[in-house]
């Protein structure tokens, strides 16, 4: 077959950008011989076009350059932000050119509006770059995993988080675990977007948009940050065998979505226990494969442009055929009520040491259906610590307990608690 | 875009075939929606058609039908063998008709036939069920992964194994570990394709082809198997944070080419050492990704058959583009000599417990340049046991070091080693 030229429009030439063109350049050899195609960028959009640079494709200020060019056969979106990068990938769509986008902000909030302008106009959007950079997720929910019925999708996706917990895990505080994760340039100067788990839930919302077919935004991503976590969270977490993790959780019951981030206490035998560092890692549960995880870098220019590259090659490879035009986002489905998911939860709560205290904990637990799986009763003096963690049970009824627990004259303090994910069953987790 | 009929014929129709047809069925809507194509099984080929089945395909004993059938859009090869699967598959290629296999054994052994007679007929042959069931391993790699120069491929691809091995380390003995992987259908009758490290050969030589191009078949992996771990192994591997895995490792280094399946000890903070039970994982490496792992279910009828739809879903997505026709195993790459594999090494070696022991083992790893990273001495009456951690050497650089070692009057028996799988470098591993 001969080699078919494809030209490619880059929106942005900052880091990705830059990237993606060496990336087609140098392996231009490697993508030809996989797609019988050869991609190459004619033009990049970017704000100072008059800046002088040693190399790389033409540049313009004017976004009608590209829009209008019928030469450019496919348009990477590498700029980054709301606007007008939004505006600029409707826009191609609607006149006809896919998009390949590495915009996760963009997709999270805007994802429905531009799955349906791709749709209408018989032309891809792909978005792998947009979720943990290289890790292929998008790819194998949308193209590997079509029959499994996903139900469930579990993840580490911000590896910032990731870094700061397992040096905490180590004995490092918070706060020099954030420090050390700025120094190596895990962390932005402000952390915030981090931190409070904002990152992550837009990421979520994409993994569970495409896994379920349905819209979801960060706004309908329930999120709590690692405020939440406590040194003695990470501490019981070591003792119980498990380790704190900021895990993002997707699930599908019933026809309910409900989607949330925040700190959950992972049994050390879970794959996503494993992951250490600034790593991410997805698993996807249905039906036909039970699980698959995919673990790897989730950030870093390179990676992000590899995820762009590979995008391009699929939308030359699959052109024409049909695919995947119409599966993201085609139904409605409504929102778990509040307080109706159910997990294990690990329960910390500090008690005055009087006989008779961990019966009334317990009272409280029972009278709201919330079973014990285990406790540990840990002395301190005139106080004591109770650690439980209970079978599986709906959060609302867990946060009605720990209302009346917190309302004991013995109680110090507000009862704590975070869910824990283990596949085995709670009460298979080892307690040293 | 109109829906289109693709009439899809099977070679065979046993657990994998059936639950292809069924998945086909079951899951229309959604592969319809994905891809604009409805895919339905119209023949399959069988060796007995009159046995009574409730329901499925019609029946054919006989291959012409199905080859000589133009309306056959796509072919799933499910029925196993090298013979007839094979002359099979290629008739069919050359026949003009894209290949669907789940064949192991045929892809390792005539993968490089196999691919060179798709590409002359301008067809797609596809293989993502033949290794690790529905661990989209070969997608990945294939599609997600062109432009990154995997250099380097890591695997858990037996679940047999993996699951003995599990066992041991929780203090089971070889003979229970197995015996259980029995009960609970992990391990056949005859256990021998997997303890031997065979089918996990089969599966590497796969993966080497696709990641390096070039033809690796099940004879160029060098294999040892679960018969070189001894206890006094899985108990060592404790106590430095490590843990015994059977380890598939393909590298491409300055352009040769090395593949083998063996017992390693893998540090607790890697990866694959978090994989546990039946379950696979494959580690990729390479220059834009640094490294991706896919974990998950590496057997299954129905996982095997998810695969199996979704190369399907695939073959119709992309025919006519000229995606991936071209890509697998273009070129002969030598083999890395004998001996010249770099790894760290473990060795455990008995000796007679006299002052100066320590000193003589040393000088002998010196003399052919291997050097130590840690050393711990176990008295155990009047012998005791080094247990040696070295630095990255090349095999036979310390196999020649062993036999000098085996060869003082002071040693017992042999020493023996295992190499070490750790990205972090041996001398940060932990030892307890």
């Amino acid at each position: 077959m001969a080699s078919v030229d494809v030209p490619v429009a880059l929106l942005g030439y900052g880091t990705v950008g830059s990237a993606v063109d060496r990336l087609l350049r140098e392996q231009a050899a490697d993508i030809e011989r996989a797609t019988g195609h050869r991609l190459r960028v004619v033009r990049a959009l970017v704000r100072d076009p008059g800046r002088a640079r040693d190399q790389g494709p033409p540049l313009t200020d004017d976004f009608a350059e590209i829009r209008d060019d019928p030469e450019v056969a496919v348009v990477a979106e590498v700029m980054g932000g709301l606007d007008p990068a939004g505006e600029y990938v409707l826009d191609l769509l609607r006149a006809g050119k896919p998009v390949v986008t590495a915009n996760k902000q963009l997709v999270a909030r805007r994802g429905a509006e531009l799955f349906a302008a791709a749709a209408a106009a018989g032309v891809q959007l792909r978005f792998e770059a947009s979720v943990c950079a290289a890790i292929p997720v998008i790819k194998v929910l949308r193209e590997a995993l079509v029959v499994s019925n996903v139900h469930r999708v579990l993840g580490i996706v911000n590896g910032t988080t990731n870094f700061v917990l397992t040096e905490m895990e180590r004995g490092a505080s918070y706060d020099a675990a954030l420090a050390e994760a700025q120094r190596l340039g895990f962390a932005e100067a402000d952390p915030t977007e981090d931190v409070s788990g904002a990152d992550a839930a837009a990421k979520m919302a994409i993994l569970a948009t495409v896994a379920f077919g349905s819209r979801v935004t960060p706004d309908d991503v329930t999120t709590d940050g690692l405020d939440r976590v406590q040194p003695a969270d990470v501490e019981a977490a070591r003792e119980m065998d498990m380790t704190v993790r900021l895990v993002g959780a997707a699930a599908l019951t019933e026809g309910q979505v409900d989607v949330r981030v925040r700190p959950a206490l992972v049994d050390r035998h879970h794959p996503l226990a494993a992951v250490e560092g600034a790593f991410n890692a997805v698993m996807l549960q249905g039906d036909a494969i039970r699980e698959i995880t995919l673990e790897g870098p989730g950030a870093g220019g390179v990676e992000t442009a590899s995820a762009v590259v590979a995008d391009l090659i699929a939308v030359v490879g699959t052109t024409g055929t049909g695919f995947l035009q119409n599966d993201a986002c085609w139904r409605e489905l409504p929102r778990l009520a509040e307080g109706e998911l159910a997990s294990p939860f690990y329960v910390r709560v500090d008690v005055a040491d009087r006989p008779g205290v961990l019966a009334l904990v317990a009272l409280r637990l029972a009278a709201h259906g919330v079973s014990i799986a285990r406790l540990v009763q840990h002395q301190a003096g005139t106080h004591a610590t109770l650690h439980v963690v209970t079978h599986e049970a709906p959060e609302g009824r867990l946060r009605e307990a720990l209302a009346e627990i917190d309302a004991l004259e013995e109680t110090r303090g507000h009862a704590s608690a975070l869910p824990v994910v283990s596949d085995r069953g709670v009460a298979e987790l080892g307690w040293r």
